[in-house]
């Protein structure tokens, strides 16, 4: 019972993205910020960039940058682009097992891990990415160590 | 996100001796009713015993029954037991990760999943295995189909 890597990237990259507004970030100092994969966080930021969350900017001084405001964009937005049993849940609803009981899932377990899934849902539905910045960290850090874009 | 297997299996294994208290249950009738595999739900069944959730009855006639009464067994108490990261998260706590933000899952981040796993916890331990079986379901079957043990 965990988010998968690929949602556990994507928030860790939008924190990154959210923490360095003031410039473009690049995936590459991003990978090795969080010692995580370069190749898993191209996909990721490729679907983060067709959800809207980031932008990219092209060209040699390019690289990514927010798409929305972190105080806006709820960790339940973002998870239901990355995980898919989450969209598929609110999608198919409960009744897709058979209601017999046996023979697959019983529809009462079925149900209550619905139950389960949607509370989950509804705490990260309550925190912003905003919320995951560190105290102090909504700064706009000196440019002068970036290139203009 | 979703539960593991083997927590899936657990709770259908329960189900399954709940619906049948009135006399033992096999490893076999029940795989072959959920059609899962008899070797996982061997494994699964031997947390279950060790845990007191169910008990084993050995000999030629025997087989596996309720070692707890369906209504006072939460599901909650099931998953801390067959999902390592529910018991995992509740004796480390939060802080487990570095708290500067990078380098590892950031802190709030981490306490954000946490508080989402607890209120998915919180949905388990409201429920217990006697609100999974069918309405109705907990008549005890006619013994007339078993042998006496």
């Amino acid at each position: 019972m965990r988010l998968t890597h690929f949602s556990d990237y994507a928030l860790r990259l939008l924190i990154y993205a959210a923490r360095h507004q003031d410039r473009l970030v690049t995936i590459e100092e991003a990978a090795g910020a969080y010692d995580i994969s370069r190749s898993h966080l191209t996909k990721v930021a490729n679907l983060l960039t067709r959800a809207g969350f980031l932008t990219s900017m092209r060209g040699r001084s390019g690289g990514l940058t927010m798409g929305r405001a972190p105080e806006s964009l709820t960790l339940g937005e973002v998870l239901r682009v990355t995980e898919p049993d989450f969209a598929s849940m609110e999608c198919l609803g409960p009744g897709t097992e058979g209601a017999s009981g046996e023979a697959g899932r019983p529809a009462e377990l079925t149900a209550a891990i619905d139950a389960a899934l949607a509370a989950f849902l509804a705490e990260m539905d309550a925190r912003t990415l905003a919320d995951l910045l560190p105290k102090g960290d909504m700064r706009q850090e000196g440019a002068s160590e970036d290139e203009p874009s």
